[in-house]
């Protein structure tokens, strides 16, 4: 068992980080009056262990975490106490020499309403508060470890890219190309899983969307939509063969090791109408000016307006952020979870932190030829947005001018 | 956005199904005195309504179920009412002559305490309930359609398997392995998602075991493990290249339509020793005399002892589901959701009953092999469990026996 549960917690270098992150979470704590918090969720498991397990992190206001291991995660390494089941929780953080908590963090939007319940009833005396925020809070910061892990996202993500044109043939659906995408992204080490906030983030490997799908509305938080192979899953690629003077949006799932990069590119089938290519180019404007302004004390909103700005001033602002239907924000926050904060949007006058990372999709959809636009991961620094996506951008033909 | 949501609902064989899975819950809610439920997680919604739409369906204890459907998936059919959000549900309800629900059921083991938190504002004057398990009950016996959409998904799910074999290459390794069958499934129309019930149950296309990894316990409740290529995701292939002598058990997503099939077979690089042969075997017995007392009025219960009876007489029962670590069940309903009910274990008591859908998988991990068995998904009829998973069960061999 030693394998599953305990490496990452027994590695002097990992423990560090850990204490790091658990330091940051207590910070916030404080703020907010908690004496502790019990931690369940998986998103958060791996936030503060490393990995997943089958159990709960307890975190005082000061101090080390307690972690809760369920069997099989068996283990009797320091900080690790075995339980059968949550209801032991309580009793063992006493012998332990915690007090109770009078003010109890959960986990409020990230797990079930069953699953609160049968925690708080662990801690009958207790108030409770949702520490889903304050988790939030302190992962949209990432450390120095986090960044190096989405780094190498962003390597991986980009040599997979690399390799897409080669997967196309003509006559292809869009279905049977982001197939041949994700088999290579997996060969890569993609760990093929998504990773998200709330109810309304289904997906399965990407996002590919070709010609008019991409103006077809889907019930999911996604800035695209797409009508899906099946009603069971209505977002996405519908298996229609790419037709010459289309576009190809690829945006594919970047998770490589429990962190992601979200990245788009895009494609032309043969040949385009110019409005299309000019809308391309007008996101990579965007980007470049919000890379200057995305600087530590920016406010988020000003990422938002510039880039509807930009568009508008273009004449492209009927196409920005879709078409039919057009989303409310340019961009997310990302790191364990697609879509961490800060959400890019007009009505979030937050700031901008050091050592954010932010995905930032400036997106049109032209109508009756598809979507176009570029999304990179960013790391934001004292010097701007640094790029962790950096594969090219340019919006290249494939068809008749794809050799082998 | 008549291609989303409208669909299913304007189809008349489909609002028939519909009618039909209402009135088996409207049965079951009147059993436990709710007046109405308001539902709004993805599984319960495709349930009800045939797709995946951003809202809530609520359903009243007569009558006809009312659909909230919140932008972008506007619609002024029949039955559906645009709303902006939840907090809106309440007067609407009034407006169309609903009665407020006095007891008001809602789904507390299938939402975040966040979310059911806001619904229950919506009617502060209710009594509330879970309804999370009439909806697992009301899903667990399956209408003439879904059986329709799980036959399909056992065909396709056959189709693929029957290709496996082509795949192999000497010195692959187990997740090279995997990645081909992912490629064949999602070509055979597989959607590439896993819905299924609790935070326990992450993965990304299936489960591919080879050798030792068998052993390794996972955090996961499926019944094998797997120490997974990535601490992030701690189950399944673990990227170790596949060595003669070992076994390879092969348990990937059937999901094709929205209901899901599940299925193992399994595969030997070279030759493995008798012990690992005499357990798969042991393990199409099992399901031989399972299929015969698989018959509605039969005890749950029944099926698992009879399992475990079975491989003790076998003298193989310290490698039944499992070896290092045990799990206490032998299979699944399945649906919509991989883990629907009923639990096949010793300690449900509850009956079988006609168009249950299971899956069974008595399953060996033999040291140093690797795991071997069979799953098949069945459905309970009066004659016995009839198998939608009908593709050869022999553990053949791949590596130098296998021919393109």
């Amino acid at each position: 068992m030693i394998d599953t549960v305990i490496l990452p917690l027994l590695r002097q270098e990992m423990r560090n980080e850990l204490e790091l992150r658990v330091g940051k979470l207590q910070t916030l704590m404080k703020e907010e009056s908690f004496d502790g918090v019990l931690i369940g969720a998986n998103v958060n498991l791996f936030y503060l262990s490393g990995t997943i397990f089958r159990g709960n992190v307890y975190v005082p206001k000061s101090g080390e975490p307690l972690y809760f291991l369920i069997s099989p995660s068996i283990s009797c390494q320091k900080g690790c106490v075995a339980v059968r089941k949550p209801e032991q929780i309580a009793s063992v953080l006493m012998e332990n020499g915690q007090e109770p908590p009078s003010r109890l963090g959960l986990e409020f939007a990230d797990m079930t309403y069953s699953d609160i319940s049968r925690l708080k009833a662990c801690f009958p005396n207790a108030e409770y508060g949702d520490v889903s925020p304050l988790l939030r809070k302190s992962r949209s910061i990432k450390t120095a470890y986090e960044i190096s892990r989405m780094r190498e996202d962003g390597i991986k993500h980009s040599a997979v890219y690399s390799m897409i044109d080669k997967c196309y043939r003509e006559n292809m659906t869009d279905l049977e190309f982001q197939i041949e995408i994700e088999r290579l992204l997996r060969l890569e080490g993609c760990l093929g899983l998504l990773r998200a906030a709330g109810s309304r983030m289904e997906l399965n490997l990407g996002s590919l969307l070709n010609g008019d799908n991409a103006d077809v509305p889907s019930p999911y938080d996604f800035t695209m939509g797409g009508r899906g192979c099946d009603p069971a899953l209505p977002v996405g690629a519908d298996g229609m063969t790419m037709m010459p003077g289309t576009t190809v949006m690829i945006d594919m799932n970047g998770c490589f090791n429990g962190y992601q990069t979200d990245m788009t590119r895009c494609r032309m089938i043969g040949d385009v109408p110019e409005l299309a290519k000019k809308a391309h180019e007008c996101s990579r404007r965007i980007l470049r000016s919000l890379e200057k302004i995305g600087v530590p004390g920016t406010e988020v909103s000003l990422l938002y307006t510039t880039a509807v700005d930009i568009a508008r001033e273009e004449g492209l602002h009927e196409y920005f952020m879709g078409h039919k239907h057009k989303v409310g924000f340019i961009g997310h926050g990302i790191g364990i979870e697609l879509n961490e904060m800060p959400v890019i949007m007009e009505r979030n006058n937050s700031l901008l932190q050091e050592n954010m990372t932010i995905a930032i999709e400036p997106k049109f959809v032209i109508p009756h030829v598809g979507a176009v636009g570029v999304e990179n991961t960013y790391r934001v620094t004292s010097g701007g947005l640094e790029n962790l996506t950096t594969f090219n951008e340019e919006m290249i033909s494939l068809g008749e001018g794809v050799k082998e």
